[in-house]
């Protein structure tokens, strides 16, 4: 079994050390992507970035620099979240920059070289995290993970790509 | 007349400078952000970050920075197009930011204070600038520069928030 890596999306150097370091892979998945939180009007630039330069930049950077790397007909999958169909206060940052990769996979599929596959998973709130965000989302209903893990496999081991795979109850 | 004013979307205290020196305004027009193209493998991180500080963030400065200073029941409307729904090479950067603005303004109008509304245009390519895109849009109908200002009154006089407006042939 591999050792565990560490990564910071937001680098293009730690993403290729990434790449490098593993040698031959067929599949890319994120999880991560660091967002702020906060009323509109009350949200800072710097607020604004961090949330751009991670859940966004840093979920194109996966793929912009991994298919360099990528076996031929590999697939990235990126994660999103259901907030951008159904707003909630506070998560104006969080909204932005899902429709961002939402749209960005939808168009980067037809671009992409040797078969390489792009999908992004939008879920709901997880079961599992209910205790944190379920009292800032009222009337959402939580899926259990192991159906947003569904979702992932769905995107890896389908031929599906440019698609934007919604968990959501 | 008033005199025109020199304006940097990317610049908070040159958006508070044109804010304050207007005075009273019921209504913002934004046409302008600026994108880089090229194809996706080839696109530097500079080139991300030039149209995201411009096309979305700009715009999103626009309305972060004006929702201070626009008169009640005020409107803001910002400009995408129509390359996020029907993509074409060389523009997933300003397909990926369009996105991201339609959805900020179906997102962020939820939160507006004092009435104020968002809207954003998304028009495909006009009839004026068909000698310039025509080539690298081939299949696509230009709409004459008349119609996308239709659409641009109805964001501004009418009472719709909340609303990508595509103009589209």
């Amino acid at each position: 079994m591999r050792s565990p890596h560490l990564l910071d999306i937001k680098s293009e150097k730690s993403l290729r050390n990434l790449f490098k370091d593993v040698g031959h892979f067929d599949a890319v998945v994120n999880t991560i992507g660091v967002c702020e939180y906060a009323y509109f009007t009350e949200m800072t630039e710097e607020q604004w970035i961090t949330t751009n330069s991670s859940k966004m930049m840093g979920q194109i950077n996966i793929v912009c620099i991994g298919q360099e790397y990528i076996a031929d007909t590999g697939s990235f999958t990126l994660i999103t979240g259901i907030l951008n169909i159904k707003p909630i206060p506070f998560a104006i940052a969080d909204a932005t920059t899902s429709g961002a990769i939402d749209t960005f996979v939808q168009c980067v599929a037809h671009e992409m070289p040797r078969g390489i596959r792009v999908n992004s998973i939008n879920p709901t709130v997880l079961e599992e995290a209910w205790d944190v965000y379920g009292e800032m989302m009222p009337g959402f209903q939580p899926v259990p993970g192991s159906l947003v893990g569904k979702a992932f496999e769905r995107s890896i081991d389908g031929f599906i790509t440019g698609q934007v795979i919604y968990v959501d109850a």
